[in-house]
């Protein structure tokens, strides 16, 4: 084509490499058990390894390759190990991590709906699907958009900038788009309950809001929010003259995976008018099963809902789906359009510019990932295995049960236990420090009442029955230790 | 392994499946000059070919890549083509795809350094190469942390989120970390020049500091700031007993590619106190050749830095870099963790938990991409290929000059070329839509001094010489018809 001098990889280069990329991958996913799952290196000891000066010269694919097994792979913590039961899964499979290739080969950047229309389309038709498969009220449904009212989805990286996009879009209902034009005046309040994520008081923070006026409403017995105590927050802080404007219920707690009561929380912010946000983030996957779809109800009192494909849903990081209720609250919150030039393609459905609907302007094509999983799987093969994730979990809560050293500590709805030795902190301490350290699994712990609570969460993609048996047994073995 | 029954895609698969996907891309890469660069489908047509209910039953893997060829394809607006000379390159490279495909495989979640230190070393260790690549002043280096009060990098996922952060610790630095606590006042003003990015509106919008209380300074004759109405401006605020904390300088503005004066503006922030944000996001690249780095004189006074290895250094998008002079002052603003247990390690920089360093708390792997190019090309690769595209860029303005029937208007210091027919406003729109409907190559448009002008803009990685000569006899032959 040419003999201009070039130092980019052909597209035959290309197709080598990508061939020993993807032999490499296909290699860790079969060995991945052989390494320790929570990484080993000391701080500073990845970084060491490194060359001080950048290359003034290219080094060969294989050189770089070769780095990666040598260099950074002893740095990694292994979130794909079926070991992994820490904080919560970030599963990634087969099909997601090649939808999400193709998003990069394609290199499309979808701002706006013109600039990769089918960016723009396949993204909102995945989400109309999983309105479906989840049973989320048809509001959220963008197919069913007819004028500027109606609702629908898009995907935003993670759950943290979902709730800041819905707290700013309650922050501008309740100010009647004022603190958009003017600022924040020091009198919004906004709710969450004491078990919130701490993406939360982040938000209050970012938006202008501020993190004493996020109030962290008290919970019950089980950590879920209190309505009564809700209420109560809400009738203060108005006759105090201040601006109630937003409300976040979480369905699955990060901490024990406790369960907010949406339909009472939902009463409460009609009857005030607060946008009510549903974060769903790890436990909204598990309503692809029915029989799990209780802890929604009451979601149509929401405003705003989201669950990340990218925790519990095979689907590669990042990927938050995001619904609202009315569209153009939600664009009018963050259009950098003046009035003049809104027009009726995009507040009316015809056309959608994602980039008034998240804080970043650009995207990526991040649907491809989520229809490869979904079409991979099909709704069946996704059931099968979130029932099977919950049933694994649900056994090593029974055997926790009938273990007298130990007890269960919350609730265990889903995939979730939360539980302890009855030796105290220091012996749990102790017990997951052993195991972390032994590199044959990965909890972390929370605070439930003050004590030091060990979690065990259930989700990587290739966690079986053995892998759970085998981090009790070995949970009992480093008990059973001085 | 076991007889459980299972939908996952084995590592087998997987290899199989990824190497048809590698194939693709390598066949996409090779057959790109053969599509409309604008996509040529109407609204809603992607949708349509699309089935209406989600599938209950997995399909082949083959079906799904055969959809992508028939189903989406005809959506794509084609960024990666060498014929794009719309907006800003959003440019790939193989190395950077296949950087990126290896962090999907690793499926790695670096929000703390414990998650990953690879993930979170190897990022900070390739942004301080950038400090040394760029050109950019030391106090930015990582590597120079000795106390809580020195700089370091951090990959964001775009200039948007960049400014956003930035504008967030310069508020907070104002307020003395009041805004955070209480919610802002009414009282902040920031400050950029007319042209600056629409991410800039929107980034006080959702800060609470209002999109009224960005004052847009004017511009001089070549569309950068004017230094002495910034002073004016800000004296006049302090007067009205109003809060200035935020400066934002483009180096490169979308529109124009016009450079404000850093300098100048830097010595009116240090007088004031004022954060001062520097905003490269495609010119920054151009760094890389010492030629071009005259654009960064005085950025020894600003407070941060960004730019998009994503827009013109061949690292797939999301990529931005972004670099702060005091990492206490952003980590302050955006923790989420309380005062008594942040950490001499995390503030020193013995460990960095990159999740405070930006709005999101989760974070994909993305420094192996950049590694990836970085190592691929070599200084001397990128640089050869930057100074190429500014060349060519060059070279175009040359041939719009002379022409009578065609003037340049604004100043074309890199790689974008601003210019119009003679003709005015409805012939440069006539020529525009002729030729992006034709598909043979994709322009977009700004308006200056309130003229409709249009925009050439030479940096996707593939361009060369043929490409953009065939743009001009193209412009000149859709300029000839009636």
């Amino acid at each position: 084509m040419s003999n201009e001098k070039s130092f980019h990889m052909t597209p035959d280069e290309f197709r080598r490499h990508g061939h020993a990329v993807v032999d490499w991958i296909a290699d860790y996913q079969s060995r991945i058990e052989s390494f320790p799952v929570l990484s080993q290196v000391k701080p500073g000891e990845i970084r060491a390894s490194l060359p001080a000066d950048p290359p003034a010269k290219g080094v060969s694919f294989d050189a770089i390759l070769g780095d990666v097994e040598k260099l950074i792979l002893p740095g990694v913590t292994h979130w794909q190990s079926p070991n992994f039961f820490a904080y919560f899964p970030c599963n990634a499979s087969g099909p997601g991590i090649l939808g999400d290739l193709l998003s990069s080969g394609l290199g499309v950047q979808g701002m706006l709906w013109s600039t990769s229309p089918a960016c723009t389309e396949l993204e909102t038709h995945v989400l109309d699907w999983l309105v479906r498969m989840l049973g989320l009220p048809d509001k959220f449904l963008s197919s069913l958009c007819k004028s500027g009212s109606a609702g629908g989805g898009v995907i935003q990286d993670t759950a943290s900038s979902a709730a800041l996009c819905a707290l700013l879009a309650g922050r501008e209902r309740a100010t009647q788009y004022n603190s958009n034009k003017k600022g924040c005046d020091g009198r919004l309040v906004a709710y969450a309950s004491t078990q919130t994520h701490s993406s939360l008081p982040k938000a209050a923070m970012i938006a202008g809001v501020g993190g004493d006026n996020l109030r962290l409403i008290e919970v019950d017995e089980n950590f879920a929010m209190r309505p009564n105590a809700l209420a109560r927050q809400i009738e203060a802080d108005k006759l105090a003259g201040l601006t109630p404007c937003f409300v976040c219920a979480t369905v699955g707690t990060t901490s024990s995976n406790a369960m907010d009561p949406v339909a009472k929380i939902g009463e409460i912010c009609r009857s005030h008018n607060l946008w009510l946000h549903v974060d769903a983030a790890m436990s909204g996957t598990a309503a692809v099963c029915p029989e799990f779809r209780h802890m929604h109800d009451g979601i149509d009192l929401a405003d705003s809902y989201n669950f990340n494909p990218h925790k519990w849903m095979f689907t590669n990081f990042d990927c938050n789906c995001f619904w609202v209720a009315d569209r153009k609250a939600l664009i009018q919150t963050l259009t950098i359009l003046p009035e003049y030039l809104r027009n009726q393609a995009t507040e009316s459905g015809t056309v959608i510019d994602y980039r008034d609907w998240h804080i970043q302007l650009g995207r990526r094509f991040r649907s491809l990932k989520l229809w490869f999983v979904i079409r991979h799987y099909g709704v069946e093969g996704l059931q099968h295995h979130i029932r099977e994730h919950v049933r694994l979990a649900q056994q090593f809560a029974d055997w926790v049960r009938k273990d007298d050293r130990f007890e269960l500590a919350a609730l265990a709805p889903l995939n979730l236990i939360c539980f302890r030795h009855k030796a105290g902190d220091e012996a749990n301490q102790a017990i997951m420090d052993r195991l972390n350290r032994s590199g044959d699994l990965f909890l972390t712990h929370t605070k439930l009442n003050g004590k030091l609570t060990l979690r065990l969460c259930v989700g990587q993609t290739n966690t079986q029955a053995r892998h759970v048996e085998n981090a009790w047994r070995r949970i009992k073995e480093e008990a059973g230790k001085p």
